[in-house]
């Protein structure tokens, strides 16, 4: 997709804001859907006169993870560009990765005789973890040239970030597993897959029989095991691709962190989506571009809390009118995923999609729902392409070809 | 598709059923598709509570064969997975291919003074075809190593299967046709393309030899001609790439070939689609993946028999109860391409489907048509991605990236 549009990308005036409404696609329950049983008269009235669809986020039949659900609202083949399991778990744990950081995904286990008995460590609670991952980080703080940083997560996980003096190369962190995945089996050496990571396996040898002294006399999370070695990949920039100054309007470290891979400004922020909107008023004439998260409609869905999620997306409504009135020239409101409460997770299914400018058609869906969408105007089409719609839309891309 | 699904895959208890009714795709005739002239309320009441779209086999505007339908059906992309004609055309005849034959079509064909007069022997009837077959197989049974197995097709059509000692290389059947493709020249020599086709080519050359002087009488059939030498393609197993232990109901061989391609188990069967229900029962706890076979309405279609595919399609629809009390996870029913009574022949048009499980919207469609189907929440589609909305519907993929 960025091969065709950079060349055709063009600058002007205008303001694209891009609504993202976490895991908004949903399933019926006694017939119907999460946005179909809740109250919004702001969002069906703009939907009447927008451009309605769905978009499919990887491939048909194809779950998407938060960080692929992302890259793909921001314009990036989520197939194409994949990011690293321990870069998205620093990323959601509200870390900031730099180019000289190696992120690793960690588990406490139970290790007997040099045998992983327990890859979990019995699930040990996260405030044990807390306590585990304070002593750990109070011991090892810098192993050879790196600096670690250890932060605790849900229940038996962690991460390790471990900061190197300088950026690093590309294969820098292409560091096999130490997790063996199954039990019964000893832990796995750490073994480099390039020149540039034996540095890297050298120092993470160290910190394991590091940790292994620290937790000995524990009676679960007696060993850590490592996965996911991974770096902050060195993504085209959203404003190298699309000439657009984009800043991250969201509460959860998580999603400022996604924007982050591709050089959005990621002010910290919380509070409630008011505090967004007031946020984003504040900075209306700083971008061009705006990704404006709302993370609560996924939560509930993700807990199987139906009226949760659609009092949600009515909430999401009512302050609509106030996001309405800075007149945007694109306005954008979609999900980066469905989150039917009824499977309690991500699915696959096509997310609703709406898209307001001066140059849509209308008139083909009588509110913003999955079943109104899939009579619009925009189809069933991949995520990746929402992007060129939004600068279509604003008038930023030139035409192709004389 | 494959290479992303494959890694997502997990295994569970679900039962997917995919109901196959070869050829179902019609156009109007007097205002009405042959399946909106047939009277179904079965398959009407489940489109209703449905997903349905339409998947295009190929290419926008391309006609499918039996052998590229059903494989995009199966999740192989049929550009990608060729199949050699050769082997189509006795998997057609109802041949078992293995790994150590060669395949041919072949041609009757009337020559004169070492020209090819008439490359069809003015289409001979099918009974002297039989016949001269008979009595090629009779006194041409083996040559060098190979054994020879011949077998009629209708007219001057037939097939040689050369069965080897031994599995064969990938490229042994790389030989040039012999077949001119216009009359008023000298066939071809048939010319190995690779050293390991050497083999191949001479004995092939015996092969025709023999036959001349066989049919040195033959007032019409006096020659052979031999094309689209092939082997059976080794393809990733349905097994290895879907995880599921699969088997094909089917009432015709070239069904249950197709099926072996992608090596799903294809036990013989005859009689009715009753019959295959009946199968379908007993098999029911063995399986993971039912590929079930319908073929009459496709005849009906080739025929030009617009009545008697609507009847076909009213008899399938009064027997549907019998397959829903199966109660399946994942239902689908479709076809492998369009047959529009109208053409007499297959043709490009988009197929329906409808796919019924506990995660669909449903509520779009009225009926079982192709008009209806454009108002699906499927939309219209690849046919190769339908595996993985099947897939997906019995929870058998794991979510991409985290």
């Amino acid at each position: 997709m960025q091969r065709l549009i950079k060349p055709l990308v063009q600058k002007n005036e205008s303001k694209i804001l891009f609504v993202v409404l976490d895991g908004i696609g949903g399933l019926p329950l006694n017939g119907k859907t999460e946005l179909e049983s809740a109250n919004t008269p702001n969002l069906d009235a703009l939907a009447k006169e927008s451009a309605c669809g769905l978009h499919i986020p990887i491939a048909y039949g194809v779950t998407p993870g938060s960080g692929p659900g992302h890259l793909g609202l921001f314009g990036y083949d989520p197939v194409e560009f994949q990011i690293g399991r321990g870069v998205l778990e620093a990323l959601g744990l509200g870390l900031e990765v730099k180019r000289s950081d190696v992120t690793v995904r960690c588990n406490y286990a139970t290790i007997k005789g040099g045998i992983i008995t327990d890859r979990r460590a019995g699930r040990i609670p996260t405030a044990e973890s807390i306590n585990l991952t304070e002593k750990l980080q109070k011991e090892l703080y810098k192993i050879d040239d790196a600096e670690l940083i250890f932060t605790a997560g849900i229940e038996h996980r962690f991460v390790v970030l471990l900061r190197f003096p300088d950026p690093l190369e590309p294969d820098a962190a292409m560091v096999t597993d130490t997790d063996p995945q199954n039990e019964g089996s000893p832990p796995l050496p750490p073994l480099p897959l390039s020149g540039n990571a034996e540095r890297l396996a050298i120092t993470v040898e160290k910190l394991i029989s590091k940790a292994e002294v620290i937790l000995r006399d524990e009676e679960k999370a007696n060993y850590i095991l490592m996965r996911g070695f991974s770096k902050m990949p060195h993504f085209t920039t959203f404003e190298e691709a699309f000439g657009l100054r984009a800043v991250a309007i969201a509460l959860y470290p998580m999603y400022r962190g996604l924007a982050r891979l591709v050089a959005m400004d990621t002010p910290s922020l919380s509070g409630t989506v008011e505090d967004e909107i007031r946020f984003l008023k504040q900075k209306y004439d700083e971008y061009d571009f705006f990704f404006f998260h709302v993370k609560k409609i996924d939560s509930y869905g993700e807990d199987g809390n139906f009226e949760g999620k659609v009092a949600e997306i009515e909430e999401f409504d009512r302050l609509l009118p106030e996001i309405l009135r800075l007149r945007p020239d694109v306005l954008i409101i979609t999900g980066d995923h469905s989150t039917p409460s009824i499977m309690k997770s991500h699915s696959w299914h096509p997310v609703p999609v709406l898209l307001k400018s001066p140059y849509v058609f209308g008139g083909l869906s009588s509110a913003f729902s999955e079943r109104q969408c899939t009579k619009g105007e925009l189809g069933i089409f991949p995520t990746v392409n929402l992007m060129s719609l939004a600068l279509a839309n604003s008038l930023r891309l030139k035409k192709f070809g004389a």
